[in-house]
C-alpha cells in the first residue's frame, strides 16, 4: 500500500467517509450533532491526515504513576513552564495501572484536551485508537520500553550517557569500575549497561562482573550495593550510579564506612535532578535534560495541528556529563 | 449585623436576590441562560451560604509561582495523590505577577473548575469578588501572610516548629546557635524566628544578634551564612537553618572547612522534603507535612459543597522534629 498523502483536504477526507464537506468541519470543530459512529470515523481520518478536532482546551494532560520525587518533578516543571508560555495548563493525572490509565484516559477524552502527554508509559492498542479517534495527540516521555513506530516520544541519550561517565572515570585512572543499575524491565536501563560495556570495552578493560549490580532507584538502593562493593575483597575505586537518588545513598555508605568521596572513591549520578548540586561532596553526574525532554513532548502535542504532520516520530535529547566534586583521580594502589 | 445564617434555603435565597426559585436552581447548576448581572448576584448569595454554583468538572486547579523545587513538589504531590482518590486531577496554573495571576484566575473561571488553591499567595479584593460570583471555592496553601477572616487557608504551626529544633539543640548542650532564615518579608519567618527566641529565653540563653542571619531559601543562601558564622571570632556549635536547602548549604560549607558534622556542628533543617534524608549525615529537620498540607486544602474545597460551611477557617497543621544524624551533643569548650 503507497504511503497516505500527509496533507488530504477536507473534501479528499469527506470523499473517503462517504460525508459531506460540511460534516466534516463540524468534526473538526468538535461540533457534537454528528452521530458517534460517523464522528469517529471522520475523527480518525482526520487525526490521520494531521488534522486536530475539537476545541482548543488550553489544558493538556500529563499521565503519570506518581510525584514525590525530584526526576518527576523536574519532568512535571518543564511541561508546566512550556504549557505557560503558550497559555496553557497541564493537568496532573496520576495514574497506578494498566485500569486506571484506561479510565483516566477516558476521562479526560470526555472531558476535552489539546493532547495527553504519559511519563514512562507507552500506550497501547485501544488506548490509542480512543485518543486517534478523538482526534487527540499523544506523545510519551522517557519511554520505559523501545518507542515503536506508532507513538510519538521524547527521551535521552542513555548509552552515550552512560558512557561519557565511564569514560570519564577511565579518564582519571580508575580501572575497577563498578555500575548500580535500576530495576531490570525499564528499557533505559539496559541502554546504560550497554553503554557502560561499551566504554570499558573501548578502553581495554574487562567488565568485572561482580562490580555490575542492580536495584531500587532509591537512596537505599545505592547504599545497600555500596555497602556491599566496600565488603569485596577488591573492591572498585569509582561507581557509576543508576540515578542521582542511588548515588546520593553510595556517598551515605561511604561515609558511614570512612571512605572518603572523592580522594578514596569516585562517585557518577546519573539525571542531575537539581538537588544533585546539593551533595556533599556535589555530585558529578550525567545531566539528563528532563525539563526539555517535557518541554519538547508538549510543543510536539501542538505540532499535529499546524503543520499536518502526523508521522510518529522518536526524539532523543542530548545529556551531558556534569563534572563536580564527586570524582577525582584514582588513588595510587599496588597493581 | 447579626451574622448570617448557615444554610439559607434556594427559597429564601431567590427572595433576597428578587427572582424566582427555578433561576436560582438555573445557576446552581451551572445553567447560562441567565442574564450575567443577575447570575453574579445570584452566585455570590449562593456561596455566602455554602452552596457551589455550576457543574462538576473533575479539576481543581493550583496556583503556583513555580515548581523545581522539592517544597513545591511536595504540595503538589498532596494535591495531585488527594485528587487522585476523588476521581479529580489537578491543573497547574504557573503565575510569575499579579497581573498574571488575575489573567488566569479569569482563564480558569471561564473554563471551569470546581476549585482554586493558591501556594504563599493570599488573593485580595477583585479576584476574591470573582471568584465568590461564580461560586468557585478557594483556599491558600501555606500563606505567605497572616491569614485575614476572609480567605480559608491551610499552614504549619511554624512557631512550634523552630521551638522545638531549638530546645533540641539546647537539651542537646548547645549555648550558641545560630538561625538562618529566609526572605523577611515572608510571613512564616518571623513566626519561626519568634519561635526560636522564645525558646532560647525559656533556656535563659541570651539571642546573640550576630548568629541570626537571613538569606535566599538556597543551598547557597545557607552555604554563604555558615561560611561567615564560621569565620567569627566565637563561631556557634549549632545551627538551625530556614529550610532544608539552607542545611545542605551549610554541610557543603562545613566539608569545605574541615568542620565536621555532627561531631563538631550540629545542624538542623526545616521542612523534612524528601531528600532530607539523603543528605550525609541525614538531616534533623522539622517535618512540614506539606503533602498533607495541600491534601487538607484539596478537601476544603469540596467541604463547601456539602455542608454548605462558608464561614472562613484559618487551618494550621502540626510539625515534628525528625532527629536524623546531623545533631550530637555540643562538644567540649572552655567556657
Amino acid at each position: 500500500m503507497p504511503p497516505e498523502p500527509r496533507q488530504a483536504t477536507l473534501t479528499d477526507i469527506a470523499a473517503r467517509a462517504g460525508v459531506s464537506v460540511s460534516t466534516v468541519s463540524k468534526v473538526l470543530n468538535g461540533r457534537t450533532d454528528v452521530a458517534p459512529a460517523t464522528r469517529g470515523r471522520i475523527g480518525r481520518l482526520l487525526s490521520e491526515h494531521g488534522y486536530r478536532t475539537g476545541r482548543r482546551t488550553g489544558l493538556a494532560d500529563l499521565v503519570i504513576d506518581g510525584l514525590h520525587s525530584p526526576w518527576a518533578d523536574e519532568l512535571l516543571a518543564g511541561a508546566v513552564d512550556a504549557a505557560a508560555e503558550a497559555d496553557c495548563a497541564i493537568v496532573v493525572n496520576r495514574v497506578r495501572s494498566p485500569e486506571e490509565f484506561a479510565a483516566v484516559i477516558d476521562r479526560i477524552v470526555a472531558r476535552g484536551t489539546d493532547g495527553v502527554l504519559t511519563v514512562l508509559h507507552l500506550p497501547r492498542g485501544p488506548v490509542l485508537e480512543r485518543l486517534a479517534a478523538q482526534g487527540v495527540p499523544l506523545v510519551v516521555v522517557d519511554p520505559a520500553e523501545e518507542p515503536g513506530d506508532g507513538v510519538r516520544s521524547v527521551g535521552a541519550t542513555h548509552w552515550y550517557g552512560a558512557l561519557t561517565a565511564t569514560r570519564h572515570l577511565l579518564d582519571l585512572g580508575h580501572r575497577r569500575i563498578a555500575a548500580i543499575t535500576g530495576p531490570g524491565e525499564n528499557w533505559s536501563v539496559r541502554v546504560r549497561l550497554d553503554g557502560y560495556r561499551a566504554a570499558l570495552a573501548q578502553a581495554g578493560v574487562p567488565v568485572a562482573e561482580g562490580l555490575v549490580r542492580a536495584d531500587r532507584f532509591t537512596p537505599a538502593g545505592g547504599r545497600r550495593q555500596a555497602l556491599d562493593l566496600l565488603a569485596l575483597r577488591e573492591p572498585p575505586s569509582a561507581v557509576v550510579a543508576g540515578n542521582d537518588a542511588q548515588a546520593f545513598g553510595v556517598l551515605q555508605a561511604l561515609a558511614e564506612r570512612g571512605v572518603r568521596a572523592p580522594q578514596d572513591m569516585s562517585v557518577v549520578g546519573f539525571d542531575d535532578v537539581p538537588v544533585a548540586e546539593w551533595a556533599t561532596p556535589a555530585l558529578t553526574t550525567v545531566r539528563q535534560p528532563l525539563a526539555a525532554m517535557a518541554a519538547t513532548a508538549f510543543r510536539m502535542l501542538r505540532l499535529s495541528t499546524e503543520s499536518g504532520a502526523a508521522q510518529p516520530d522518536q526524539v532523543e535529547l542530548a545529556t551531558t556529563l556534569v563534572i563536580r566534586a564527586s570524582t577525582a583521580a584514582a588513588p595510587a594502589r599496588p597493581e
